[in-house]
């Protein structure tokens, strides 16, 4: 992984490939990597749809290597969604296979001409870039079908679906999981529509012939590797809750502490919480003989994935996220597993953010457009969106939009992204960090809730504004650097709580490059990454007045603990003062 | 005129209204002060549609009086398209109506609970608000005939159409003439969705009764107003070609001058000019019994203004305005008269902003949805904003919005706005005004055009960036003091040429109430406002990024001239620097 690819999507006379050793951008990966370019090459007042941005896709530092959980890929570009800097990540298998062919990145750069569909191959050969129509609008499932059928099933895809052909501001990146299916997304800050406007359709990744990334030190890389997962595996979250349950062990968490925004963020418990839970979900799985702990990506000892059947024990979509069921589920009041499921699936398959669609369709249900807990017409709308019909254009176009477009008030979105499955009055931590991070409302940014709600790494009272500062700055540089490793951002759980498994993640990097990294350094690196990021919005127009949640979780109390967002403007502006 | 009116819509068991003197708020007037109430009482982090948000409608200093040209009434708000505030002003009669009732401004404050539609009708007697849901989703035409037979002819009316109920970010506010027609529209920035979010349809205003204001020196205010009028009369603008083929004799102007934005600004000059030109348009009102001169409110000696009947010789619509006709026309690349005429008609009556209208069309003909040229899908785009349907809210959400849903790179707006019929590239001075304007693209902040192509006021070069940041400065300054005097923006020209016509106009204001404003006193006053409205942006989260305009017009050179935006960032940054 010692190369740069770079494709103008732009060049006279169709795609120029170029490929580069790192240069200035040696030392880094996944996230660190992609704001690094972002932040240098793509000039801040572009269009995300012009020229001018750039989709740099880059797998971590240790991915591609036998260090279990490295299999995230990032996505970086400036977002259409937010108009500031966006890095989205995703698991599955593109980010192993990529690393293992040698790239540290594939940016798409420029945008041609024309409107065909391009479709690049990439293997131990090299890169091939051909145009192929047959393509146009097919989902993320067919593409895959049609690449399977042409390069078979040694490979793994990186498309998009007809969300990003239409370049709509919530379209995701799909991934192919280990089982060649389009189900892990960069689903965030439309990343797909960036990619549509390359023109690039997928890019098929084979690394047939190619070893695994090789660690300077074997034998200590392994011993290290040895600690780490046997520390993922005894904690309760990595080891079991999650494992169980998968993400959607979170529904029953979250609703018993009135912290799972009903009815648009209207109140924090869901009277149909109970029949779209991660222990109901589980049980459904199992009974149909779908999988209820099942791996993304090999690699992976989490195991929090799944597959869902439907009522005739036939592959319907992997077993939803908690933030996917929370979205389609209480968000809109529908508490139908699989309706929910099917809305997964379609999501996945037209290549939508699962989170932005379902915060957009409860938008449309306040604007009276359908009823709060109207499954069909909730699939309906998303078909809308696959069809590209202009209401489902405006849906497609996430949360703000549509609330612009239909005159509502009550939108839950920051820097025009719409806020996931936390209520920040009643977990108020998780609203610094939607408030704050540079990403636009997102929980992953800094997920306050493991110490708000699971107290992993300590304890700090949710519903008070106390001590939240310091949690989501502490998390938000945590994460910035475990973004940047290609590691899955859930083995924050164990390093939070065992300072043992944090030491074996870094002996991981170490023994690889044969470095002495400390856990300063992981410090320095998240800060770094945040600087680079921060200063991008800046000089593309973003003030503390964007560092703000929407005035109504300030006035509008969410039941049932009654509270509004306490925590002060100006204590909002010291999350980034270290 | 020494009160203010509040309404608080939203109060406990139905509105309420409070009479007061105008307190901080005294020697403000039109824009003046309805800048100085959004600045002071409206948090810049509020939703522009929630109760927070405040409709201040204020005549000029000088309406109500028997002086020439002092018919302009101001409508502030923050703005639900550019987010930032806004002041927009229209012609008609109820801005002397108003200030003869002896309101400085009405406040429409709170909001309604539930989904009631109001009508409030003040007289002499005082005022009188009930609810009249027959009234709801009226266009302004009907609405107006509505009052008419309910008030009697002796009135004059604010009103929203279905658009401004709808809340779209193109809704116009309907202002009524001389014939007691809606036609004269404060038409930019969603004034009309901000009206409708306070559930307010219509306000009648009847003078019957009172009599007009009365100057402090009678005999010297009419020794004034003739030398003020004379003025008027003999500057070429003024008292020739605006009379005679009223705005749009601009479009043979500015097509041959290159400056004709055509075809969502791709060329700078239009090949069916001459077929929608005011030379044109004249002609065909003379022939078809219409009216080419006209005045908009009694006291207009300007008379820029007319009436343009059908080809059966009944009345359609007034005389479309040159912004309009090139919206709907040459930036569309529709060359049809009559049909441009319906469409300003279908505006005025669904309540919309013609510009941001306009250049959505034009934005949706890029994205493919139409074809350049093509006037009945144009019109009938127009018609599904008054229906409602998904894709006439896209549209009537102007077209920032069009350009995100659609998913198009070319959209030309500044903070959100539409940009006006006067391309940026090849009169530079205009781009300076459109990027630096706290209002979002508006010609009318600071009308370069009169000295880059009018030579009024001396001669800039249009094509080069020399001079046009000094321009832009003193023009804006001067503008926002105008603006708060109720005057139409036109007796510009004449005061900009004529040492003794500017004289004139500080006399009426000293004579009236016995002041001595001097020159340096209009500069300051306007330099106040400007300040005020620039603070509140700031307070938004508004930075210079937002006073640029859309980097394609850096970068693509427009025809004939083929030249790009020359003007330095860091020159547009100078323009508030005095």
């Amino acid at each position: 992984m010692d190369k740069i690819l770079r494709i103008n999507m732009g060049a006279e006379g169709g795609p120029k490939v170029t490929v580069a050793p790192f240069g200035d951008y040696a030392g880094l990966g996944g996230r660190g990597l992609t704001s690094a370019v972002v932040s240098k090459e793509v000039p801040p007042d572009c269009h995300p749809l012009s020229d001018a941005n750039k989709l740099v896709i880059a797998p971590g530092l240790l991915s591609g290597t036998a260090g279990s959980m490295t299999g995230r890929i990032s996505m970086g570009c400036k977002s259409p969604l937010t108009g500031g800097i966006k890095e989205s990540n995703a698991g599955g298998q593109p980010s192993q296979v990529l690393a293992r062919l040698g790239y540290g990145a594939i940016m798409l750069e420029g945008k041609p001409e024309g409107d065909d569909l391009y479709k690049i191959f990439i293997n131990k050969d090299g890169i091939r870039i051909t145009t192929d129509n047959s393509l146009r609008m097919l989902g993320n499932y067919d593409t895959v079908e049609k690449m399977k059928k042409e390069f078979g099933d040694k490979i793994a895809c990186i498309s998009i679906g007809p969300a990003g052909e239409m370049k709509l501001n919530a379209a995701s990146v799909a991934c192919t999981d280990a089982e060649l299916r389009p189900t892990r997304h960069a689903g965030r800050g439309g990343v797909g529509a960036v990619m549509g406007s390359k023109g690039v359709k997928v890019i098929v990744l084979d690394d047939t012939g190619v070893s695994m990334r090789q660690p300077k030190d074997p034998d200590k890389f392994r011993e290290a590797n040895k600690v780490f997962t046997e520390g993922l595996r005894k904690h309760g979250v990595t080891g079991e809750a999650l494992p169980a349950y998968g993400t959607n062990v979170l529904t029953n968490i979250l609703n018993e502490a009135g912290g799972y925004p009903t009815y648009n963020f209207k109140e924090g418990r869901f009277i149909g919480a109970s029949k779209i839970s991660g222990e109901t979900e589980a049980a459904l799985e199992t009974e149909r003989g779908g999988v209820p702990t099942h791996a993304c990506h090999r690699g992976c000892v989490i195991r929090c994935s799944g597959i869902y059947n439907d009522k005739d024990g036939h592959y319907l979509t992997k077993q939803p996220e908690y933030e996917t069921v929370w979205a389609h589920g209480g968000h809109c009041g529908i508490d139908d597993m699989d309706k929910i499921a099917m809305m997964d699936f379609l999501d996945d398959d037209i290549g939508l953010d699962t989170i932005e669609m379902g915060v957009a369709i409860g938008v449309a249900m306040e604007a009276g457009l359908l009823k709060f807990g109207d499954a069909d017409g909730a699939i309906n709308l998303i078909k809308e969106v696959g069809k590209g019909t202009p209401l489902g254009r405006i849906i497609g176009s996430g949360a703000a939009i549509t609330g612009r477009v239909f005159g509502v008030e009550r939108v839950p979105v920051v820097k025009g992204q719409a806020m996931p499955a936390y209520d920040p009055r009643a977990i108020q931590g998780i609203g610094v960090t939607y408030a704050t991070t540079p990403m636009g409302a997102d929980h992953t940014a800094g997920y306050a809730i493991a110490t708000n709600i699971l107290r992993v790494g300590g304890f700090v009272d949710p519903l008070k504004p106390e001590g939240q500062i310091d949690l989501s700055r502490n998390l938000q540089i945590a994460t910035a650097a475990i973004d940047s490793t290609g590691m899955c951002l859930f083995i924050a759980f164990a390093i939070m709580d065992q300072p043992e498994t944090f030491q074996a993640m870094l002996d991981l990097i170490n023994t690889f490059y044969g470095l002495s990294f400390t856990g300063d350094d992981v410090v320095d690196l998240g800060k770094k990454v945040l600087k680079m990021e921060r200063d991008f919005n800046m000089r593309a127009g973003f003030t503390k007045e964007q560092d703000r949640l929407p005035p109504f979780f300030k006035t509008q109390p969410v039941p049932p603990h009654n509270v509004t967002f306490q925590v002060k403007d100006e204590d909002l502006d010291k999350v980034f003062n270290w």
